[in-house]
């Protein structure tokens, strides 16, 4: 088997089909409904259609991959909470006890966990909920962006590479509509330099306090991040340089997901900032994947409306919301859910006998 | 049995119970969440608890009443659809085609339509879902606010009435979560005249186009409100009056259903334009019953968000739907969900084995 390099997943991603998106808004026109009365309800399920290349959209089988890494940044003191919570948070999802287990089981998603590259090492088979965790990792943590790149190229295709390969085995199982998430003490910060660097925006409309941190905290995130730019230099025009540079193990799961996603015509709900910066990636690596994109909610992080005006995606939700996990995502597919049962139940003016307006 | 009046229904209503918000808070706050990291869906739990006075809060029996009604105002074409869609749209909500039957079996709600004042006369009897019509008929369609009051004080009271015990039945059997709706052409006419009333906007700020009409149906629209409100000088004072000079017979059960809620301690999701120029009533009523309101979206009429905001209302969705029916009301129930969810769902802190933050 050839190596699994961003290039060769690239070259198997084609646009959006127009001509179902095209064909599922003529279906729409014929609902009981006044013209596009249900505003982006139409859109999103006429998205769907032109993802699946169908006009019997199917979203059933939703299942959220959750992506966690720890981050060498900690170091520098911008976190609220201790590195240790990234490994205990991933054993309460595997308890089922977080909130994106309330939230995936509000919209029967199956959750995995995915570790691409948690300081401790989690052994499925002994853990409670294990068949839940795949391991797929890159490193014990990056290194500290603020004093080098986090990681090494290779290792970002291969985070990449290792966040396809899993999105492709729940899809290959079945799934029709995946989610992202996220888990990594720290990983705000990386997401925030990802973010600065592929949209151009300045750090202080970036850069937000994440799980809740200080003042003083806030400022050294800033600061941290600044050096990390100065001293690695991104090329913001070659996404797996931004992202060994300055991204997080996650962050390229997240990315390889999304490219999943692309090449086989599954759309993806994107959750908050972090899941936000390595949709940033993949759009970077590939622009179309975008089509392919649901924005699950705009989170309180400052920085994150301008990374999904990047993508030009409008987010489902706006709930106040910045926990991650996958939570926002996970909370928008119900608006999916509400969306294709529009498209597929409502009946056509014919069907109810309903005269038409002017 | 005692006339069923306003002031005995106003009476029976007490304020949502802060104590029980404040216990839920604190219970939030044991969560395995960073502080207010669900953003507002902390907030939506904590309000049902506070108006169910529970710390186990329930809304798993959703009832949604769609009130229906005709509108003598259609004579100065201020509709984009012919009067006899109100009765053609009630028969396809009775055989579930409509948009809210899509978004009501979304959340596994109830869907009661109540016949408040069609001109068509309908038997349930002899219709196919004829046993979800409820017909509580104050008149066949309101009079022409153009030209005189819509209807009299007495037929006013009887509307808020009817909405009452209806919402009153299905709470009796067994409801824990009411969504209010409407249907009736014509009806974004009224429902503007009552929110410029009661939130003293202007007519250009308030005056939308409904179902779709053009540029000279929204101005025929505006000059109709105009001289309704110049002629029968509805007093802002008294909501009563309001409803009976330009309301419509749907805006007072709508009004008098979110009284049943007050009244119950059984929260009530408001939907668009038409269920809010309803909940503005029964506020100018009764202001404690904006406690037990949940503003389920925001509509693309104009002048929604003002009326939300003069009920101290947040709008939990903002997809630029404008169909009315409960649908907006019915999607923000899959958020309430959710917020419940985690609420209960969420191991704490301790349980979960987590480490706290600074």
């Amino acid at each position: 088997m050839p190596e699994l390099t961003v290039g060769r997943i690239v070259e198997r991603i084609h646009p959006v089909d127009e001509t179902f998106v095209q064909r599922a808004r003529e279906r729409t026109g014929q609902l009981v409904i006044p013209p596009r009365a249900l505003g982006r309800l139409h859109g999103l399920a006429e998205q769907v259609c032109g993802i699946q290349q169908t006009l019997q959209p199917d979203i059933d089988r939703k299942s959220i991959l959750v992506f966690a890494g720890d981050h060498g940044v900690v170091q520098e003191g911008v976190s609220a909470f201790p590195q240790v919570v990234s490994m205990e948070m991933i054993r309460c999802f595997l308890r089922g006890g977080a909130g994106i287990n309330a939230l995936g089981r509000l919209v029967k998603a199956a959750i995995k966990v995915v570790d691409m590259g948690l300081v401790s090492d989690l052994d499925p088979a002994s853990l409670d909920g294990g068949e839940n965790l795949i391991v797929n990792k890159i490193g014990p943590g990056t290194r500290n962006l603020a004093q080098g790149p986090a990681m090494s190229r290779q290792e970002a295709g291969a985070s990449i590479a290792g966040g396809f390969r899993q999105a492709e085995a729940v899809i290959r199982q079945g799934a029709n509509l995946l989610g992202t998430g996220d888990m990594g003490i720290g990983n705000t910060t990386p997401a925030a330099a990802v973010g600065a660097v592929l949209t151009g925006q300045g750090l202080d409309g970036m850069v937000g306090r994440g799980t809740g941190i200080d003042d003083q905290g806030l400022q050294k995130k800033k600061d941290a991040i600044a050096r990390g730019l100065d001293l690695n230099r991104p090329d913001r025009g070659d996404g797996l340089d931004v992202l060994a540079k300055v991204g997080g193990f996650e962050i390229g799961g997240i990315a390889g997901c999304v490219l999943a996603g692309a090449v086989h015509r599954v759309p993806v709900v994107i959750d908050g900032f972090i899941s936000t910066a390595g949709a940033l990636i993949a759009a970077s690596l590939c622009p179309l994947t975008a089509g392919f994109m649901f924005a699950g909610h705009c989170s309180e992080e400052p920085g994150h409306r301008t990374m999904l005006r990047s993508l030009g995606l409008e987010p489902i939700l706006d709930l106040g919301m910045r926990l991650g996990e996958g939570t926002g995502g996970a909370l928008a597919m119900t608006i999916l859910d509400g969306a294709i049962r529009v498209f597929q139940e409502v009946m056509t003016f014919e069907q109810a006998g309903v005269s038409k307006g002017a």
